[in-house]
């Protein structure tokens, strides 16, 4: 039997950008990008999606990106009005969105040298960027994360997808950006639980991989709090430099079973689920990184005190470390409604061996290939103490 | 303003390997693919998607899965009654299947690391690839073709994609599979047509690339015609080598505007949606390469005596090289019913600048950026009159 072997690797390139006010008139980075990009006289052809929340806070916001499309008209042409869409992860339950998009590139000739720009939280994001990449075999992407979460994680990366049947991400691929921005103008109007959850994901970054940006973080935890803007800036750029350099050096495409940055969210996922979304991603992160700390504890793989000095800091960034869906069906551990039965969806959506990460210390992850049960149960019942003081 | 660049490459591995009687019980070659990549005891769970065309002229197929699948019951499980789908690029149009799938992934835990094979023509593997690599952004797929086209040329490549408002690979994307098995035996149930149309992918890439390559399948042809199996085999080696090559040393997920590969296509493909399907992608091949030969011969190189060594070896292989079709609206290069509209649609779907492959010699493509619609109209001429003999 005769075989050929097929063998190439693709390369990415992209960069984050950080700026502010980026369709002010004085701005010249969005054109620069695609100058730099087209060949020759060629117009690009851009659409803009944008998510409701941020046109609400933002209403200046259509006009200005029409009077800068105008003010550059020699390259760029906004070729309708931009489409304004559910904001928050429901736009990943609504499966028209996506249709939408497709049906503008049909309607519109939108090309794959052609851009189409998403504005808004990490959910629009991730339900554009899927929508790009598959027009088309994919059209060019721009990502521009209004909220902490996605400008410090999920925006900056390369995956995508929607929800299906409440599960989350169930449909989507790997598909590099062409470009990020970060306008740090947009964390301003973000309300009081945008700009805390996505100070999970950096906590989450920090304990797995640098004790020294834990205890940044935990000294910057009282400013952050109050919403001041230098520690948060800060924050954003190093979380987003930390998460990059992750995807870089490890498995872009997930072709292995393991997924070292998902610490915390086996049961963040599930918890989003089992309380209808009413809680965000980077909440649900807050309180499956707060079991999983306290769960390294048990093990004895951190001090109990260790443990403790993570939970005190979300707490005085303000996070609610309780939800009664914790503790339902926890003596049931395949009960759909358990959070225990996270465990088996996390295994199952990324396939292969089941795969969590722990603390061996601070600034440490390792990776487990099983979780007990009745610990898990221990760790929601310290959990619990702690949110009623039992435990200080 | 700051920035992050984000730099990394992403590897691909596959072997396409060459059998017959695939699940035979004699034949381990698909189980011990699943067993070297699985972990220690690991069960895979295996669905089965199988064109209506090969499970019509092969029966017993279905049979013979479970049969295997329960001789490797101690790493094998066929998740369900293989999905038996519409065959050709009916299943293209019809956006149920890629739904089917994706609950199929859903109701029966099919996760990132299980497998979803696709068995026959380029069509069917196309849309069952498309749904595959979405699904948990990506489940492993094995392509198992059934046709020519699909064993050199389609099937061993990267892409997959269904249509959109009649549009061709309208929604796709790019995702190298995990195996690629053909299987000679299925060729033999092939009608005429299908037999034939996928020797014009292999006719396209000897012309561009390889003059020996066209001599061969130039004094192969009378066998070929006469399904001969020694030489097809040989041709669809090659034609395989060839294309898998093109794509390892080029621009394998297609970033630039280029698509040497392409010879004899932007007619091809708008040739299919003007004939609604009724001529295969092969038959349209054939009149495209057919065309554009005309058209290079036109350019004065090659020369006319060359570009009809390129129409007796259709002729000879059975193709017709004409359909009414052709001559439709060609003073109206805007029309949607001209095939000149299929150059601006050849180029929406790329991106970037028109770009189209010609002949400076047999053996050796270049590519323009430019076709002139007259001379386009009289390579229609010159074809009409081929296919009436006035030519020779």
């Amino acid at each position: 039997m005769k075989r050929i072997r097929q063998s190439f690797a693709v390369p990415f390139t992209y960069d984050v950008h950080f700026t502010s006010h980026i369709f002010d008139s004085e701005n010249t980075l969005f054109v620069d990008l695609i100058r730099e990009a087209a060949h020759e006289q060629q117009m690009a052809k851009c659409f803009f999606v944008i998510d409701k929340g941020v046109e609400e806070a933002h209403p200046q916001l259509i006009g200005e990106i029409g009077t800068y499309c105008s003010m550059h008209s020699e390259i760029l042409i906004s070729v309708a009005e931009p489409l304004v869409v559910t904001g928050g992860e429901e736009v990943k339950n609504e499966p028209e969105w996506v249709d939408k998009i497709i049906e503008a590139v049909n309607v519109f000739g939108i090309d794959r040298h052609s851009y189409i720009i998403g504005i808004g939280g990490g959910a629009v994001l991730d339900m554009v960027g899927y929508a790009a990449s598959v027009a088309h075999r994919g059209v060019r992407h721009i990502r521009i994360p209004t909220t902490v979460l996605s400008q410090n994680d999920s925006g900056v990366g390369v995956k995508n997808g929607v929800n299906y049947c409440g599960k989350k991400n169930f449909v989507g691929n790997f598909a590099p950006p062409f470009a990020v921005i970060n306008d740090k103008e947009f964390l301003l109007t973000l309300d009081d639980r945008d700009w805390r959850s996505g100070i999970s994901e950096a906590l989450k970054v920090a304990l797995i991989k640098d004790l020294k940006f834990f205890e940044e973080i935990e000294a910057d935890a009282p400013a952050l709090a109050r919403r001041e803007m230098a520690p948060m800036e800060s924050l954003i750029y190093r979380c987003a430099e930390m998460h990059m350099d992750h995807i870089a050096t490890g498995d872009p495409f997930e072709m292995g079973s393991s997924r070292p940055l998902d610490f915390g969210h086996w049961s963040a996922h599930k918890l989003e689920q089992l309380t209808d979304y009413r809680i965000r991603h980077g909440e649900a992160v807050a309180i499956g990184i707060s079991l999983d700390v306290l769960y390294s504890s048990l093990l004895g793989w951190i001090s109990q005190e260790e443990a403790l000095r993570v939970l005190r800091v979300f707490e005085t960034l303000g996070f609610d470390l309780y939800v009664p869906e914790l503790t339902q069906y926890l003596d049931d551990p395949s009960h759909p409604q358990s959070i225990l039965s996270g465990l088996n969806e996390f295994r199952e959506h990324l396939g292969g061996r089941l795969t969590i990460m722990l603390l061996k210390d601070l600034g440490k992850g390792v990776e487990v290939h099983e979780m007990d049960a009745t610990k898990v149960a221990q760790a929601v019942s310290l959990l619990l103490n702690y949110t009623q003081k039992a435990l200080i």
